[in-house]
């Protein structure tokens, strides 16, 4: 099974590809797609779309696994966060791929063992669970990476349930 | 010309259609599109694009016009506008229509000639200007119509500019 973990963000958007069976993981991929806010929106938009969507068909993603957003203080940064996560749940809707969403805390959890887990060490867990020869970089990717083995280890334990009844608000 | 306007939400999103000239306008479609809080998010967001890509075909629209996202303090709200607007977005791009945005304060002035016009005023001031028979309904639909407007007073000023350089944060 071929997982396709994604951060979103309107600036830089992680992804990352694993491969899973029940008792093994490998790295397969991770990157980022960058988008200038020198561009129209749309167009923006497009470029994550764009990218998520060639990323799974490139990849043969079974599954796709993203964040659910946290809801800070900040309304702005919310409106930038919920255009860039509709442009990734559209792209991999393009490719036909089904799309998993977990809480930040359960990712941090799942992979760095508690909820309070720094970038930095999200990198280096992500690192030691995947047999990489370094950490992933950026940080975006290490995330989208981190989320997809959030996605792996629910799948293992055989809680992963259908994407239904999830409203985004 | 044919413009379309799109209101977009994650729970309603009003779509309408005006054909002008640079001297006349009329109506030519107003309605909205629902979806529901129990179907998964990625679910809503493919509804939202398909109704105003399909909508953008349908009526052969030369321009899509929406409002610029009005942040207000609800961070909530914020994302969830912002994932409704980023899948109206797409949905133009996808019927290759350019979309151009427009402040929620500008479209209230251009429709009912001041800034600080209620829902129900942009209700009669659609009718008025597209000498309807009846008041749009519901809000949504009427706010989409006013949009819609808001770009042919634009166009026909000559006040048009490609929509570039926004970035949407």
């Amino acid at each position: 099974m071929r997982i396709l973990g994604i951060d979103p963000g309107l600036g830089v958007t992680g992804l990352g590809v694993i491969e899973a069976d029940s008792d093994t993981v490998r790295h397969v991929f991770h990157g980022t797609v960058r988008s200038s806010g020198a561009l129209p929106l749309a167009a923006r938009l497009e470029l994550i779309r764009a990218a998520v969507r060639d990323a799974a068909r490139e990849w043969q993603a079974d599954a796709a696994a993203v964040e659910t957003a946290f809801v800070g203080q900040n309304a702005r940064s919310a409106l930038a966060l919920g255009q860039a996560r509709a442009a990734a749940l559209l792209g991999a809707a393009d490719a036909g791929v089904p799309v998993f969403e977990y809480a930040p805390a359960m990712v941090k959890r799942t992979v760095a063992g508690y909820g309070r887990g720094e970038k930095g060490q999200v990198a280096r867990m992500v690192r030691l669970q995947l047999g990489m020869a370094r950490e992933p970089r950026p940080a975006d990717a290490a995330d989208a990476l981190a989320v997809a083995l959030t996605h792996w280890a629910h799948w293992r334990m055989g809680a992963v349930l259908p994407p239904e009844g999830r409203s985004g608000r």
